[in-house]
């Protein structure tokens, strides 16, 4: 082990990202040209044995290891029982790419243009973890050592809700036992500020179908004697909010008072009223308020509904099927199961013949801000990104991150490197090219300040 | 003119008609394999310039009249200034295809199967007016002459609400001078029963859009902040209506009340409850109910809703748009206009922003039951299919029946040839090629019946 105690490795390190990033930019391409959606196993278990070459070049030893769904990739460098050991967390599945016709390249042709790499998965999530193992890799090659025990954790599963995931760590405790677990996935605060974030919303899909007549009926023929399962669902979703509030009975019940130092974190958040202009947003409130309402607070979402004709000019029809599809979004202490229990009891006391189906469930987590190792990643992080991280309390979006906090117990902390204009889950995504830099030195910088040793 | 006094003409008809069947339903498929959709004017064209040519050999004076759309097709036969002289109406153009993968064969290349022709406009409306091109061929041919003076208007516009059909009605009063308006489009009544009908529900159709976010924005990462246009509009929509009621501020405001014939004809009308059933529908009410309800009362239906992502799976977006199809069916003395500016203001009350068009609209249209020439009509429609016509105050779909009654000042009827199940803007549109030929006989006795001469 040798330079770890040094003021150039900083410096050296920054020197070889940016000589090795059209390297790295390549491998990454590699990476986002499988196309691992949910309904590809092909892809994902190309993309899984892809990953642990990739592990294994990096300086970790690297497996993949059954789950029931596609494999977890494992990969893991131990250097000595008297370091911590922090555990990786990342998934090497991605979104579906409909609507294909809005995206100017193709999501699986990845693709750069103007300082940043197109294509599906970028940012959302393989740039991210790559630049895990890429700062490890890094970290060999410059240190000669890593300065802290590494372990690895990708999963497959992630965009579907991770419905394995808990099972596999109850079942490899020891595997992956460690002192931190350490996520990075989503974007930079809207300001461009990197983040060290506490935990995350929980979250709840569901699909709501209601059906009608065998086929699509001529309104004119039957318009007011046949069922209109759009016109029924329209009325059951529209009920289940009102204006932001959302009126599912009990939604609030189990929501925890945020604590005072988690509405301070918020307050201190700079404005995100550009950014949301640039979305073709106007805020609707504060700022302090807009981010307390993302981190802090639950919300129901209708991430589609569809029936009967949609396309222009005119079809005169009575649907014959309607769907609903809703996801929530929760806070400590809501159950997704409970309050999935509920929608169903709401939805069908309206309308008894309606289809609700349970598509992905995760609890939210929350780790304490005070715990020492969440200091070490902040300094580490500041180093990486030269500039301090915000602290933000929860993540507005979802991660399953609470297999850590609440199964392995063990403090959890996201640090997300993508650009805030990623389109993640949407067409187009990318990820620029100095996030990806950035995330690699910062995870390097965060492994030094870990080990607490030197000045990092 | 020879023989149109004998008992035998009828017999002779029906003997042509079905020997020529094969033939007739060659010519129908030519018809229907033009896919003349609204968006296709080279098909419209091109079925308009068929439509002369069929017109011609079965003994019309032929041609194309410009509308500022798609031509109306006229055509005519003066038979004498002592003959009353009925106008014909239908159109040429037809409904779109989607969804396209549920229809069991193309819809544009006719099939006969189970003695049906399928495909698209067999039954709306190109099964329905070759009939009584048909009727007046058999006419020529059977009996050397027709017995009434016989004007057809084959439009190309009426599933787009018939644009510019009452500007060319206002254009051309002295070449459509007649005493009555026959008109055969929809099915047969759920029971099997023919049908002479008195009017039409009027008609409404709108587009209702709402725009969000510039695209398709993280529902974890914005959730809770980011306005849902389809969430929006969901609201909106569901307002309208409170389960089978109308809630549309004034919507029932002029509604006529009924006449005690038109309530007692209602009530006259057999059970569709089979029918019903057979659409995977259980009647909500009696027979009599329903009927009086498609005929006499108006409805306001969601023909489609969309936005944000309907495929399988998980997809957690905040949609960037929302649209609603909107359409009205209306009675007398509601007013489309009156209804959209109502329609307009309730939406744009809620959300000013929403983008509400005009994509349609047709007044209801009323012809008085003790008018001589429908009576005489009834007597033919008795003899073409072998029974005795049901009277239905109106139809519960809609045509452009109000330039007849309304803007010509004469009364019309409407005579269905279609089989129940033709699944008109459906998937898999038939005719039965039984009602197309009870079609062509209905025609030619009601031409018989409309000249009282001898006994029909």
């Amino acid at each position: 082990m040798t330079d770890l105690d040094t003021d150039h490795l900083a410096s050296r390190i920054r020197d070889r990202v940016a000589r090795h990033l059209p390297e790295h930019v390549a491998e990454l391409s590699r990476l986002v040209a499988i196309p691992g959606t949910a309904d590809r196993p092909d892809a994902l278990a190309e993309t899984a044995a892809l990953l642990v070459d990739v592990m294994g070049r990096c300086g970790l030893r690297a497996t993949e290891i059954e789950t029931g769904g596609p494999p977890v990739v494992f990969g893991e460098r131990h250097v000595g029982n008297d370091r911590p050991t922090v555990l990786v967390y990342g998934h090497y599945d991605v979104q579906p790419v409909e609507p294909l016709d809005a995206w100017h390249s193709s999501p699986f042709a990845p693709e750069v243009r103007d300082g940043r790499l197109f294509g599906r998965g970028t940012g959302d999530n393989k740039g991210q973890h790559l630049a895990q193992l890429l700062a490890v890799e890094a970290l060999m090659a410059e240190a000669g050592e890593l300065p802290v025990n590494v372990k690895v954790l990708i999963e497959g599963e992630e965009e579907v809700g991770s419905p394995h995931l808990a099972d596999f760590v109850r079942a490899h405790r020891e595997l992956l036992a460690a002192d931190l677990a350490y996520t990075s996935d989503g974007p930079l605060h809207p300001s461009g500020s990197p983040m060290v974030i506490l935990g995350c919303r929980g979250y709840l899909y569901a699909d709501l179908t209601l059906h009608g007549a065998r086929v699509d009926l001529h309104s004119g023929s039957w318009g007011g004697v046949a069922p209109n399962p759009a016109q029924r669902l329209a009325a059951v979703v529209a009920a289940l909010f009102d204006g932001d509030r959302v009126t599912l009975p009990g939604f609030y019940d189990d929501v925890r008072e945020p604590a005072p130092a988690d509405r301070e974190a918020c307050a201190a958040l700079p404005s995100p009223a550009a950014h949301l202009a640039r979305l073709g947003i106007t805020a609707p409130g504060e700022a302090a308020a807009l981010g307390a309402r993302l981190s802090l607070e639950p919300n129901l979402n209708l991430a589609g509904f569809g029936g009967g004709y949609v396309g222009s000019g005119i079809q005169t029809v009575i649907p014959a099927h309607a769907v609903a599809k809703i996801d929530m979004r929760l806070v400590p202490d809501q159950d997704p199961l409970v309050l999935f229990g509920r929608l169903a009891a709401f939805v069908t006391e309206r309308e008894p013949d309606a289809e609700v189906v349970l598509r992905g469930a995760t609890p939210p987590s929350r780790t304490a801000g005070d715990d020492p190792l969440v200091e070490r990643v902040r300094r580490g992080v500041a180093v990486g990104f030269g500039q301090n991280p915000l602290l933000l309390p929860a993540l507005p979006s979802t991660l399953p991150d609470y297999v850590f906090t609440k199964l392995l117990g063990i403090p959890s902390v996201i640090v997300p490197y993508a650009n805030v204009d990623q389109a993640n889950h949407a067409p187009n995504e990318n990820l620029a090219l100095d996030n990806f830099a950035a995330g690699i030195r910062c995870f390097a910088a965060v492994l030094r300040s870990l080990a607490d040793v030197g000045s990092v």
